[in-house]
């Protein structure tokens, strides 16, 4: 990282994060050599393809795949996209998605919608995971695709993805079903193969490394249809010139966490409770949204009391601590998210999304909750007058 | 380049440039300040927004598209893409493209195809550009889009865009146009707003850009629907984190190459110039299959007689000369082009695309054609026996 970025307290890696060196090496290492393209039928183009089926290995290994393969794209909106308008059945079956899913994974269902299928929503409880009795409930034989993430990005609650695979199975045995882990890749043991899932989308930008490169997984005998058409790369599945540089920087990324998953796990962990504590001490009449038991370790979602989210991330930028009021993709709109987490009127606007990363510092956190208690305490105070 | 690469001939940059380093240095010098994501709220993200709409003003401005809007994608599969599922308008209406359109085109059309549209293919003469009295034939007024390459990528046959636009809209005035600029965007002077199109699709990694960053320009107005749907960035457009550091290398690249257009395009044509009479003068009965006279500068399509075009690409692999054999992306499947130059029986397996870029130097030329001489004499001897 510059010297820029290292000023900064960096708290919103679930909108992105920068890239570790590891990837950033493998990126510029791989400009000169890897720019060959992979389709052409002399050896050295034979090479850079053979690198990027090295990387697939590696990704395919680490997401617990050996039940499927992996396709590489531009990243999470691609991998979303391509299963909705890839997987949807015929015309007038069910689709189910998750209410509080990912912008891209929404917006294709409500196009699904507007042309004749008949999209349902599974509600999500107060703190962002999937209600499975109401899921179930929308469950009948005529389903052909079902998209639940495995957590969700802005509270960080996670979805027991096996439970929902077979419960789908068991009333819909051919619909496919598909998890958004744009979140969860790495932040959790992983075994996509044990989630009994046909398609788990993953991105690099969420773990360090770079954009515009995800990877889409897809079960064996899944019936997917390509999304991008052309020249058949990525054996038939996405067309289109591999971008061999951003994907073997993807795989380096993905290495890189997965050898330190178990200490950046237990670093998380150790982190956000140790926030959660000062945050409770200090912050009077603080929500807690995330829920705390079942969440990915690196995010933690909050509302504070007679204060506008948006009002206190200004102040914190002030104070070079950067965080979030939830997903950044869905900046561009009004949020579909707080009227979901049951927030009563005095906690509505003041929802913020701290989420970490193995580079944030522990020793930072009483800086960070002073600013953000002295912050709150200001704000509050405005409201109430 | 490294050191690797320079040993090596490298005539086949119309299947992938190596970067220049201007781009590599954008690409490099913007991992970590640009790592913010660009739909965040605070300051730094609105640094990196603006970056990026520094490079799309940087690149609208290259391709003369003050009439319009560029949206920055993932390369020139999706850009195609884009328009031909965006722009299709009503089922059962009539699409043209060209037969000669690169498969990312041409797929997509066999899918509208399937799908219930009246596709039309408009033939191509020989040297691979369209047939313009035979393109009229096929307008009507059910006409909805027409898909055009700017130049053949296998020949590099530049058609008159905005002939057939004007023709176009004479018959069919609602009727999207877009032209697939790919190979054409600067090895050409170039206006969108002069060839009258409503959609033009340019990629990074042909002009020495990085893969996985193209752009599509949208004239204003033009009824083309986003393909990509999600977080609504690309001003809800193109869904998807954007990748700052591609399109910054990419900005760097057009830069690049924008300043030294003169200077390079007649590099290319004393290089294409004096390779075609050596080649003349040493092979005998070689077809050329480009039309010298109306076509990019860097393309050069010949048919050897007697002579496997794919034989051929591997010795001179031997010789450290790297070609094409046409489509580098159609490498998956047969290729559709041979039957469609009109070549006879002896030259219909021999075709092999030579294509150049400004790092080429004029002193190889000899080399090459020695050695290409030499391997046809002795390849078609074998036939012949």
């Amino acid at each position: 990282m510059s010297e820029t970025t290292k000023q900064i307290i960096y708290l919103d890696n679930a909108a992105t994060t920068p890239m570790c060196d590891e990837a950033a090496k493998a990126l510029s290492e791989a400009l000169a050599p890897a720019f060959f393209n992979p389709s052409a039928k002399y050896k050295p183009s034979a090479g850079v393809f053979e690198n990027i089926n090295g990387a697939r290995a590696l990704i395919k290994s680490a997401l617990g795949g050996l039940t499927g393969d992996v396709y590489f794209n531009s990243g999470g909106t691609e991998g979303n996209n391509t299963v909705l308008f890839g997987a949807k059945g015929r015309k007038g079956s069910r689709v189910i998605i998750g209410e509080g899913e990912h912008d891209s994974v929404y917006a294709p269902a409500m196009e699904l919608k507007n042309s004749g299928y008949d999209v349902c929503f599974a509600p999500i409880s107060a703190d962002g995971s999937v209600n499975f009795e109401k899921f179930k409930e929308l469950l009948n034989e005529n389903v052909s695709l079902v998209s639940i993430m495995h957590a969700s990005n802005e509270t960080g609650a996670i979805n027991d993805i096996a439970k929902f695979v077979r419960a789908t199975k068991k009333v819909a045995p051919d619909a496919i079903f598909h998890s958004d882990g744009v979140q969860a890749f790495l932040k959790l043991p992983l075994s996509v193969a044990s989630l009994g899932v046909d398609a788990y989308t993953v991105t690099a930008h969420k773990i360090h490394g770079p954009k515009g490169i995800g990877a889409l997984y897809v079960k064996r005998g899944a019936k997917i249809k390509p999304f991008l058409l052309g020249g058949g790369q990525e054996y038939g599945f996405r067309s289109g010139t591999e971008s061999s540089p951003l994907i073997l920087s993807f795989a380096a990324a993905v290495q890189h966490e997965y050898y330190k998953f178990d200490e950046n796990y237990s670093k998380l962990c150790n982190y956000r409770e140790y926030f959660v504590k000062k945050l409770r001490e200090c912050v009077p009449n603080v929500a807690i949204i995330t829920p705390l038991e079942n969440s990915l370790p690196n995010i933690l979602s909050v509302a504070f009391e007679n204060v506008r989210g948006e009002v206190l991330l200004h102040c914190l930028e002030e104070d070079n601590i950067l965080v979030g009021t939830g997903s950044a993709c869905a900046s561009h709109h009004e949020s579909r998210f707080k009227k979901l987490f049951g927030l009563d009127e005095s906690h509505l606007e003041g929802v913020i999304r701290f989420s970490f990363a193995e580079e944030n510092d522990i020793g930072d956190v009483d800086y960070v909750i002073e600013r953000v208690a002295a912050h709150v305490r200001q704000l509050s105070k405005t409201v109430r007058q």
